[in-house]
Order: structure tokens, then C-alpha cells, then sequence
């Protein structure tokens, strides 16, 4: 760590802000709660790829890499227990660049009271990476897999879907405590979070769970941003909400019984929405008044050359 | 996770990939010793700054993302549990440079038994990123820190320093059995690995526990490559020794009677070396026939513009 931006954050981090980034030692110390598990996950933004430094400030992008981390673990239904950020900072500016970045970061560690238990801070001659690595502690009724959806069961799904570029892929709160408290009252047997799209995120829950899925398109909550987005893209609102990812929503598997109690208590201040249901038939279909017809997993997925 | 690396790793790893690489739910789920406390650590390496792809095995590069991550871990004699590995490839050729990046790191996460517990694959238009994130379960003697050493202790060092560029801060073998098999053993007060360079990370553990070292430069064991590096370099070869960094050697502090045993018994396959003492007086220094003489904590920092 760069001691500049130390002596920076030592003026933003309460205590000595060495011991939580893991400074007094060769690597943090975590005390884990009594004999919980603990999920990982790690996930990598690059300059060019998942944001342009020239049209957006830098506070979001720290804390989107962040925030996006938080969101697996709450498909997990994990309570965060800290973060490792590791940062490739442009020579040129790289300090005022790494004190934005961690200016929106650090706010939302505080909020989900996560500790930043590492770090590794480097500077080069290419572009802004950030790779931040998140720890969750997993409860009593240990974690909520992508595995345990049953033909019959509910797709609920919290939020609206699409049109994320026009600011929510940066802005969004992750579902953190909408899953720690779904998980801890209801029975829920598989939960992902939407990043790649809601299609596509859906498909995987069946797929892992070996059932496929019936969407009910005419159900899928629209957001005004998909709307806008179509305005402009020649596309409709609803294939900006099945296909655009990054809504960062999550979209969980209820038996049927406990999802229309759960839809009738309503116990989240976001809204719930009944999006299908999963069937025994491999794959992602759509629900019609005439049965079952296919239905494409749109999606992002990173390509090579 | 890109889907054909994917597939190419499943003909590497045994059982089913997706589990330890967290693909098949949104985070991985780590098991971990009962009572146990955790240390984590990430270390990121950047093209044309840690390496050049031009003048290196790219194995060597994916071994090296992960070893130095073990050697943090060493450092606190915590048994290492699972890796997270982050890339940030060039868009050309990415695939091809992942399984080769993967085909230096697997053997080394085999040799010392841990999961590769997550992934995220990115492609990008700029160079080569690697970020990996270690956890290591801690004993129960507890972690080693670098705060503990006392006026008194010796501290002794494993294997040589200097000349590390040379191909041994690719190759090292990072000391975690040395570690875990000492500090079960003996009653160590302090540890580091030797990083950014013998003299700054020496002085690194004397300041955090509040006292000073005087090192016998007499007694610092030279490599061959120091020596080496010094017919061109125009620099003594106890000079590398002192600052060139990256030998990942533990150095650790010891109680002067234990240390007399530790050297006689001679527990392990590398050489172990005793190169000065703690002292009272805060700093570095060089201790001479006529006393102590201020020394430079000479070593290396990322630079900003």
C-alpha cells in the first residue's frame, strides 16, 4: 500500500486503519463467527469493459466493485464480513484516483459494516483495474444455493429489470438484507443474483437445480429505464428487462405455499414479484395461454478473440 | 468464467470444477477448522511492471500470482485453505494465455493442497492483471504476527537474499511448511517474508513491535545471483542482498535460548541463518566492533506520479 494513500485513509477508516487493511502484518486476521461456513467471491472491473472513467466519477466505480461483490453474497444469503481491494492505478494521477475510488467504497463497507481487510495497491502504465474480494459468513440454515429449485416452485424476484446502464448498475444497493431476512423467515430453496440478465440468471437457477422454468413474461416488472432505453435502441422494454443485466436484483426459488405467504406478508420495502415457475422440462421456457415455448437466454458473457 | 476456459479446466482439476471455482453458485463455500480463525491476503501483478510477457513463461507468471499470496500467508504460519484468482486478460490470444497462466498456478495450489475457490475472467484491450486472494486457516498457537519481537531476539532467516530477478522471485518455493513445522515447534515472537527487500522488511518488524534491530552484515547470506547481479551492476553483492527484494525468505524473531536451539537442531531442508539482534533503540542498524551505526531500510515502493 502506497503510504501516501495510507496517511489518506488513516483520516477516513476509524482506529488504526493499518490493522483492518492488514498493514501491521503480512495479511488480515478475521475472527469468524462459531462455527459458521464462510462463502467467497471475487469479482474484477476493467476500464473500458465495465466503465469509462471519462463519463463517469470515479466514487461510483469504487463502489460498484464493491457493491457487486455484496450482491453475491447476498444470492448466498451470506451475512459480509469483509472485503480485500486490490487496485491497478494509472501512474499519472493514480493517488487521487485510489482516494476517489475509496471514497465510494468505504461508505458502503460502513453501511453493510464490513471490514476492509486488505489490500494490494499498484501502479502502472495501462488502464484503471479493480479486483475486490468479498468474505461472507453463513447463518444457522446455512447458505441458499442455485441448486435447490424444484419443478413447482415460484420464481419471486425483488425490484424491476433493465435499462441498468442508464445508472442503476452503478447505484444499485445490493439485496443484502432482503435476502439475510427472506432466508432467516421463509423457506427458500435456491437464490442467484441478476447480473448477466434476467433471462439468462433465471436459466442458470434451473439449469444448476436440473428443471427448467416457465417465465411469465406479461409478469416481468418493467423499470422506467428499460422503457427509456427502448426509446432510443429499436428494441422493446421487456427484452431491455430479460437481456440487459446488471439489475443486481434477486430472483429466488419458493415453494409455492411459502411464496404466496411470503407475497401476502410483503415483509421488504422493495417490491416482490411472482415471475413464473419452475417446471420439470430441461430449460428456459415461456408460459403461454397455449403451454410451454422456448425461450432465449440472453445474456453478457465476455468474449475473446 | 469464460465457458471455454472453463471446459479446459475441467480436464484439470479433479471432480467437478465448477464447485471449488464457485461457478456453480454465486460465491464458493469454504469449509473451515472449528474454532479456527482465518488470515487473508491479495497480491495483484501487472504486465510490464511485476513482469513482461515478452521475456517470461506466462506459467511462471501464474505460479508466481499465487505464490506470493503463500508466502503472506507463511508469514503468519497460517496453513493456507483456498485461492480466489482474478485475470484481466488482453482481449487476443486470452484464452490461450489464461490455461497457461492456470497451467503454472494449479501445480503449485496441488503441491500445497488448497482450492482454487473462485474466479473471475475478464478481456480487456490493455495488458495482463492478476489479482489472487488467499485464506489460511490460523493454528492453535495462534497467528504469527509481525508486532511481537523483543529486545533480545535474535532474527534469523531462511535461505539466501539478493539477485531475485535473476528467476528466483519466479521459482521461489513459498516457506509455508518451514513456517507451520517452526512455529508449531518453537516459541517464535515475530515474522515476515521478505518482499521488498531483507533490510526494509527487517525494519518492518522492528518498528512494529516497538524496538530496533542491529543487523551483522557480516553474517547476511549472499546468493550466488547477488553476486552475479553485481558484475554488472556496479553494486556490492551485499547491497542486493540487502535491497534487490523478492526472495520470499521468512524472517523471524526468536528468543535468544530458542534460537540457540532452533540453530542447533537445524529442523529444516534450508539453510537457517541468525543476521543480528533486536535492541532497545528504535530504527536500523548495523551493528559494528565500535557499536551501532545508522543503516538505510533500503527496498522498494510503487511510485505515483
Amino acid at each position: 500500500m502506497e503510504s501516501d494513500l495510507l496517511r489518506w485513509l488513516r483520516t477516513r477508516l476509524p482506529g488504526d486503519p493499518r490493522a483492518p487493511l492488514g498493514l501491521t502484518d503480512d495479511a488480515a486476521l478475521l475472527e469468524l463467527p462459531p462455527g459458521g461456513r464462510l462463502v467467497a467471491t471475487t469479482d474484477l472491473l476493467t476500464e473500458g469493459v465495465d466503465f469509462r472513467l471519462a463519463e463517469c466519477d470515479p466514487r461510483r466505480v469504487g463502489r460498484k466493485a464493491l457493491a457487486v461483490n455484496l450482491s453475491d453474497l447476498a444470492a448466498m444469503a451470506a451475512r459480509p464480513v469483509a472485503a480485500l481491494v486490490s487496485l491497478a492505478l494509472p501512474r499519472e494521477g493514480g493517488l487521487a484516483l485510489a482516494k476517489s475510488l475509496y471514497e465510494g467504497l468505504l461508505p458502503l463497507a460502513q453501511e453493510f459494516d464490513i471490514a476492509i481487510a486488505g489490500g494490494d495497491t499498484n501502479a502502472w502504465d495501462e488502464g484503471l483495474v479493480l479486483s475486490v474480494t468479498a468474505l461472507g459468513a453463513v447463518g444457522p440454515r446455512g447458505p441458499l444455493r442455485r441448486s435447490g429449485a424444484r419443478p413447482g416452485d415460484w420464481l419471486l424476484a425483488t425490484g424491476e429489470f433493465g435499462g441498468s446502464l442508464l445508472g442503476r448498475h452503478f447505484d444499485f444497493v445490493p439485496r443484502v438484507r432482503e435476502a439475510l431476512l427472506l432466508h432467516e423467515r421463509y423457506e427458500l430453496h435456491a437464490g442467484i443474483d441478476c447480473s448477466d440478465g434476467l433471462a439468462r440468471d433465471a436459466a442458470h437457477l434451473a439449469e444448476e437445480s436440473g428443471c427448467g422454468l416457465a417465465l411469465r413474461l406479461d409478469r416481468v416488472p418493467v423499470s422506467a429505464a428499460a422503457v427509456e432505453r427502448a426509446k432510443s435502441s429499436g428494441r422493446q422494454p421487456l427484452d431491455h428487462a430479460l437481456g440487459d443485466g446488471e439489475d443486481f436484483e434477486l430472483l429466488l426459488a419458493v415453494p409455492a405455499a411459502e411464496a404466496r405467504r411470503l407475497l401476502a406478508e410483503a415483509p421488504l420495502d422493495v417490491p416482490l414479484t411472482c415471475l413464473g415457475e419452475f417446471v420439470p422440462e430441461r430449460g428456459l421456457w415461456q408460459a403461454t395461454a397455449a403451454g410451454l415455448a422456448p425461450l432465449a437466454a440472453t445474456g453478457w458473457e465476455h468474449r475473446f478473440a
